[in-house]
């Protein structure tokens, strides 16, 4: 079931302004669901499973494809590019930090990690394989995996539960904390420049933080409405409309147009921008959303601040030993 | 020019049995041109650039998408995935000790690392970069790449030469010592298993390492034709001649079918095999390669032999840090 903490747009708005605003910095460990507790041998397998292009039916497609963790998380793309070259409609949100996130995909139908996993690996544009069937026996054909499923979760564990279950636990150490945001919430009053703190003043003096909250920047959860006030100009030329959000996957006209809150942690190195990938700069999506969302104009000057503070939101990538995909020996499964 | 040492099959073959076989294991380090001298700081940059997928049109495809550095240094593909779903003719050669190769790619068409580096790049149905001005114009727009070809290379040096130097030199380390094979030479007795000394006799003895010889069985740059024997079977199955190696680049009859000799080492890993990838098993692979290299039929054992030492060719990969790719904040170049 879809939990869903709908939160009517219109009054987190009014609101906002007024609010005294709580700036928190990110936890240095993401949570774990009771019955998924993170492992060293579960993340290690999942950090293998992640980038293994054998969970494609072309085997040239892992989750790290389109959401790189060489990169900010995502692939730069306005839609990714999946199996035999397709390409999906909707922009790949980046796995930096979706630890933080209580639903997952842009329009949140996944309600845990684990259970986004389960998603691109059997769709016919991103991965492509067949069923889940077909990757537990692919994944059971590899002697490696054998021996790593048994480590992390008991003998003859090769099953889609556990796969995605591994997958989401290394997902959860893929956080990104002291970010120069970080070092200034936590005291050092020389991590922000002047510029980035009247950005940061102007994003909660705006509304923006009622929306894009928390530590992540991503309201928690919450599903917010995009557009909220209707723009034929922006709308023929970014086509923001044509995809329902949430309504896609409920049918329910009250679900039209709602949307994930996304992060805005790293968001720097997340263009092109919005659901469809339709903004190519950061600084035409700051003009956008205080238009759309908040009926205002910026001047070039605030949005210049709006920029330079969501470049603080940047933070310190872990580094990460290249996993060393288990083998199997002279034989393949590809064409 | 292509400097082609190109050896008489019939000659060598003829010849081989009574050779005496000297046997020797893999250098720690690979050997590195005089214009090219290997430092960390082309190495760090090398390794950037062969994981960047925006050194393709689509931003999808990067050096490692088909010479998985995470694997047996290709794809498990019979013909590669390049940009836009197409796929190539060809079966991705491995990166893991290419720098053993005097010559590059199944037609040994490039001289040099260097010159390899510079080909897929722009191959319209592998990387397809319009052209090296285009490659080199969005490098000088990623700033961290600025900086690191300026630590490699020297001030405002990001250009098609250091590009491919930098992948060249970071390829140079990637070389798979200490396999069991190259215990067992080096003095460690107990390295092989009796079958697998077996199989270490019976490609000395079949002629085997007649072509693929020295440290990296790889003939080091020699040209051999494939198939040397006709055989209609195999012809009519796996469409072997259909692609006429070097002569498809110098369009020479004499060139018809010769090919440089690929490594045995870490072969159990690149199935399918053969130029085309037509041979989905190893144990498939022997057979043919004795039937059509030397006209012998191998009996079963004989095979599984050669195959259990091709096994003990598989290598040690080194540890290798994730690397963290230069951004473009707040644009990018994707569609």
């Amino acid at each position: 079931m879809l939990k869903i903490r709908m939160l009517v747009a219109a009054i987190m708005l009014a609101s906002s302004v007024s609010a005294v605003q709580a700036w928190d910095s990110l936890p240095s460990k993401a949570p774990a669901p009771t019955n998924n507790p993170t492992t060293t041998e579960k993340v290690e397998l999942g950090r293998m499973l992640y980038h293994d292009p054998r969970l494609s039916s072309t085997g040239t497609v892992s989750c790290a494809s389109c959401h790189n963790t060489m990169a900010g998380g995502e692939d730069n793309r306005a839609g990714s590019m999946g199996v035999n070259g397709q390409v999906g409609g909707r922009s790949a949100p980046t796995v930096w930090n979706a630890a933080f996130n209580t639903v997952q995909f842009w329009d949140g139908r996944a309600e845990s990690l684990e259970a986004q996993a389960a998603g691109p690996v059997t769709n016919p544009i991103e991965m492509g394989m067949k069923n889940w069937d077909q990757v537990v026996t692919r994944l059971k054909a590899i002697e490696g995996y054998q021996h790593l499923f048994t480590k992390a979760f008991g003998k003859d564990s090769i099953s889609k539960d556990n796969t995605t279950k591994a997958i989401a636990a290394y997902e959860r150490t893929l956080i990104t904390p002291d970010s120069p945001y970080d070092y200034y919430v936590n005291g050092d009053q020389s991590a922000l420049t002047a510029q980035q703190i009247r950005g940061m003043e102007k994003v909660a003096e705006l509304g923006c933080t009622s929306c894009h909250s928390g530590a992540a920047f991503n309201g928690a959860g919450t599903f917010q409405k995009f557009p909220v006030n209707d723009n034929g100009y922006f709308e023929a030329k970014f086509d923001f409309k044509k995809d329902k959000g949430l309504a896609e996957v409920t049918k329910k006209k009250k679900d039209e147009h709602f949307w994930k809150v996304p992060t805005l942690r790293n968001i720097t190195l997340t263009a092109p921008y919005f659901h469809n990938g339709s903004v190519k700069t950061l600084k035409k999506a700051v003009a956008i959303m205080a238009k759309l969302q908040l009926n205002k104009d910026l001047s070039d000057n605030e949005v210049a601040d709006i920029v330079a503070f969501l470049h603080a939101l940047t933070g310190k990538f872990p580094k990460q030993i290249m996993p060393e995909l288990p083998a199997t020996p002279g034989l393949t499964f590809n064409k």
